[in-house]
């Protein structure tokens, strides 16, 4: 399955936030929805620093 | 492979930009960088309003 992991970029440190994500949506307020193939949602304030989906790896940033 | 095609969504429709994207990446002008497993790149001016991984699937806006 093609889904990524998202990880939190914070001090040079990247942690995982949310593995297997399908579905990423930004909202009107400048957060990230995030629901994995698990059904689990996350909602996180942060950018998108890089994507490499090739990889399933997706960077986020406060 | 795991990359996504990406569409710009205008006027109701969606029109593919750019084929099995691997990479992308948010500029400091607020473009996105895309680069594909062919190693195709574009740059546009444009938001990300969805993505779907595991159908393969970014939406743009502009």
């Amino acid at each position: 399955m093609c889904e990524a992991n998202v990880y939190m970029e914070q001090n040079g440190r990247e942690d995982l936030l949310l593995a297997s994500v399908d579905v990423i949506e930004p909202q009107a307020d400048g957060s990230l929805r995030m629901v994995n193939i698990f059904g689990e949602q996350k909602v996180v304030r942060a950018a998108i620093k890089c994507m490499c989906l090739v990889d399933h790896r997706i960077v986020l940033a406060p």
